[in-house]
């Protein structure tokens, strides 16, 4: 581990010099991906907020925290049906959809017509970023090219970073190579899209099970601290990876640009 | 033809209101892509210049202008055994490199080693944009999503982005559905990205044959002049097509930017 919770800010991490980039054996670092949802946008607090406001504007009333971890809980069960073979390919914006539908009939929420359906389904392209996460990618940019590399679909990807300012320099992906993560081809694509080896390429998660693929592939990999995804009552993600797991462990995307020395 | 270069610029176009975005048929126009080289950067102009310094470095003495128009040259062809089968999808700076190979004996340049040729194939990655377009693309991306739609592969396009400041909001093009333009499934791949209806994406293109699939499919297109892409010598796209062919026939972005009302 190159750089971890404990390495001072603003003395730089070790193996790096602030300003100058990674050295030694992160010195060849050209591509950082970074998971999303959790990682890189407070997707929960995004969406409650915004249903809420949803909610009062149209008269409807509901749990929307529960609601909106409802709807996420669905995701999983649903990508897993596209992973093994029980969907055709089907795109995060359709998976959303379907689970909405079914989330609308169980809340009774009767009102809403197609196109505001289609119009609902899209709060998930509005996730708001976690403060570190715009002013850290910024930083990181000036050295590495940065992309996300999520289950999303590229719209909701574009959308989400028009709206919110996040200044990735292309969008890559499940939807590019038709497979959802864990599968290995999704995290492969950065590699070959960019005729990279492995430790060219890091990805960056707050989530180890989206990390030990890649680690296992040859990737780099760093994990971020996110203890609040699921809320402050949460205790998902509040479990620190062992000391070792991945090459860096930091607490925020700053904390990753210091790391790595930009 | 809602604009043309007959429009004044500080007007604005017919349909548009000057920093409103579009209105009439075109007021649900949604996203803009791009053809790239060619129509966003000056590639002769670019590689002409790469060339001939790479040349000086290494003292290397070739008709580099010459070489950057064969190179080109070799483009079509290459691409064409991909669109019929004859190769399977290939990603353009593989066919460039192919392309590469056969000029480096042809002009007799034989001291490179293999990674100054991989070096020397990524010439076209620093591709530099005429002077309007990042101008009249920051503009454009105030109103609209834009994006490349170019035959140029994901990491080319992004590394000409980064290098050269294109705004892009992300990036869109063969790679992605592995079809080479004038294929259907390229200019339909924005469409289907953005769960859109084809008048809410428009081709943005310096050539009519590439504006004219786009055309048939229902999207909207915008011609834009480019005289000089072969070099103030060239003859090749001098030619402006004929009024109402398109939807827009401009000048340069900045134009574009105003016919569409940003």
């Amino acid at each position: 581990m190159a750089g971890s919770m404990l390495a001072s800010a603003g003395a730089g991490a070790q193996g790096t010099t602030q300003g100058r980039g990674p050295t030694g054996q992160y010195a060849n670092l050209k591509l950082l991906v970074f998971d999303t949802f959790g990682t890189v946008v407070d997707w929960r607090t995004s969406l409650i907020e915004d249903l809420t406001a949803y909610g009062a504007t149209r008269g409807v009333t509901a749990d929307w925290p529960a609601f909106a971890d409802e709807w996420r809980g669905a995701y999983g069960p649903s990508m897993n049906r596209v992973r093994k073979g029980e969907l055709p390919w089907t795109k995060l914006d359709a998976l959303h959809r379907m689970s909405l539908d079914t989330l609308l009939t169980k809340y009774n929420i009767t009102q809403l017509t197609e196109p505001e359906k289609v119009e609902f389904n899209k709060v998930w392209h509005r996730g708001r970023p976690w403060p570190d996460s715009v002013p850290g990618l910024t930083r990181l940019k000036t050295r590495f090219t940065i992309a996300p590399l999520s289950n999303g679909n590229i719209s909701l990807l574009t959308d989400m970073a028009k709206h919110s300012g996040i200044p990735w320099d292309c969008i890559l992906g499940a939807e590019l190579v038709r497979h959802y993560k864990p599968d290995p081809e999704t995290y492969m694509s950065p590699v070959e899209f960019f005729d990279l080896t492995p430790p060219e390429v890091m990805m960056v998660a707050a989530h180890p099970p989206d990390l030990q693929v890649p680690k296992r592939l040859g990737l780099r990999t760093a994990y971020v601290h996110r203890p609040y995804e699921g809320g402050t009552g949460g205790a998902g993600n509040a479990q620190m990876p062992a000391a070792g797991s991945f090459d860096f462990i930091v607490k925020d995307m700053k904390e990753l640009a210091t790391a790595l020395g930009v």
